[in-house]
């Protein structure tokens, strides 16, 4: 049942925040999205995040200016000197510290800006990435510390927590929005349409597969 | 009793952290210090941090630009066209929703990258300034998310929290830097010599006066 409040949805344009997009607006009458330019190796993600903000009719599309991230850490999602591996049992070469910390907290003062107290991220648990600020644990106790923070009721929902990627996919058949997913961008690359072979094209791809629906995505 | 490990300072060049700055290098061999260029109404703050940090004995002074955060919230301090005013029950206009949240953030960031564990900030609940981001229950809060965050063990420690400004003021005499206090910066009015009149040079005074310790700092 929708609310007559707002929400912000936290939207980089990938396949997980799209999915949250389309859960705030069956949510919510109005539905505002925020999307960080961090220094990303791809400026395609920005493009497609207004894209797809147009398309799903968010009432406003924020862009904020995040390089300050990108320089305060060194890492290879903003810097294109340090290959991209995966590891594992450590943390990917891809994580900067504290990510998501600063794109909620920064979230959280636009939200209040905009008289909006529930904040959507997609955030999850079970895609196995090992980034400890993707937990739930990480989400409640942020939740806390932005209430005493700033002093404003904050609620941050995370639709994906719990959810496969087929279960992602899933819910987005659901809620009817399959077709958005044409304009998301996964590929490590930067490509579009997408190489299909990146570790994010295929793990994209084996999510689609497990929950037996074709990606409207165009691949290489 | 001096630890042989490190410590980083969130250091503004006021009073308040230039106390705990002497608590730092009496409890740890070396220390850093890191301050923060927000668009502070006086760059004044900017450069006595500085001259402080060399003073002390400081083995690293970090400045780090969060021009964003001034950018990102409306208020007086970082914004020449809005009057200080001061109002009792209500936040004062130089508040910055989420200051000390994201200070401390990019401090833990700064401080994993350094390889040191302990932050020290003067956050302080007995100033009455109402900042909810001073509080212990915040700084607890946060600790807590920042270790969930970043996974690494922080502890930030806060020695004036409970202090009274006379208190303040007392500790700094039993540190034996006092003299330490002629180059902090206070004043609203961004003066040096301080203007002596403005709310800042007044509760700095009544701490001097009420501690029985004369200010070392040159008035107007």
């Amino acid at each position: 049942m929708k609310t007559a409040t707002k929400a912000l949805v936290v939207f980089s344009g990938g396949q997980d925040s799209t999915t949250c997009l389309a859960q705030a607006l069956a949510d919510f009458d109005s539905v505002e999205t925020v999307t960080f330019d961090y220094g990303q190796r791809h400026v395609i993600e920005l493009e497609q995040a207004r894209i797809l903000a147009q398309i799903s009719g968010a009432t406003e599309h924020h862009q904020i200016d995040m390089q300050w991230l990108g320089r305060l850490t060194e890492n290879s999602l903003t810097r294109p000197d340090i290959p991209i591996t995966h590891t594992n049992g450590q943390l990917p070469s891809t994580f900067v510290d504290g990510r998501n910390l600063f794109f909620l907290s920064v979230a959280a003062v636009l939200a209040k800006q905009r008289g909006i107290q529930v904040i959507y991220t997609g955030v999850c648990e079970t895609d196995f990435s090992g980034y400890p600020d993707c937990r739930d644990s990480f989400i409640q106790s942020l939740t806390q510390t932005l209430k005493l923070a700033i002093e404003y009721p904050y609620e941050i929902r995370t639709p994906l927590m719990w959810l496969t990627k087929a279960e992602t996919v899933q819910l987005m058949a659901q809620l009817g929005k399959l077709d958005w997913y044409a304009e998301t961008h996964t590929c490590y690359e930067g490509l579009r349409p997408a190489c299909g072979k990146c570790p994010a094209c295929t793990l994209r791809l084996k999510g689609f597969a497990d929950a037996g629906i074709p990606d409207p995505l165009p691949y290489l």
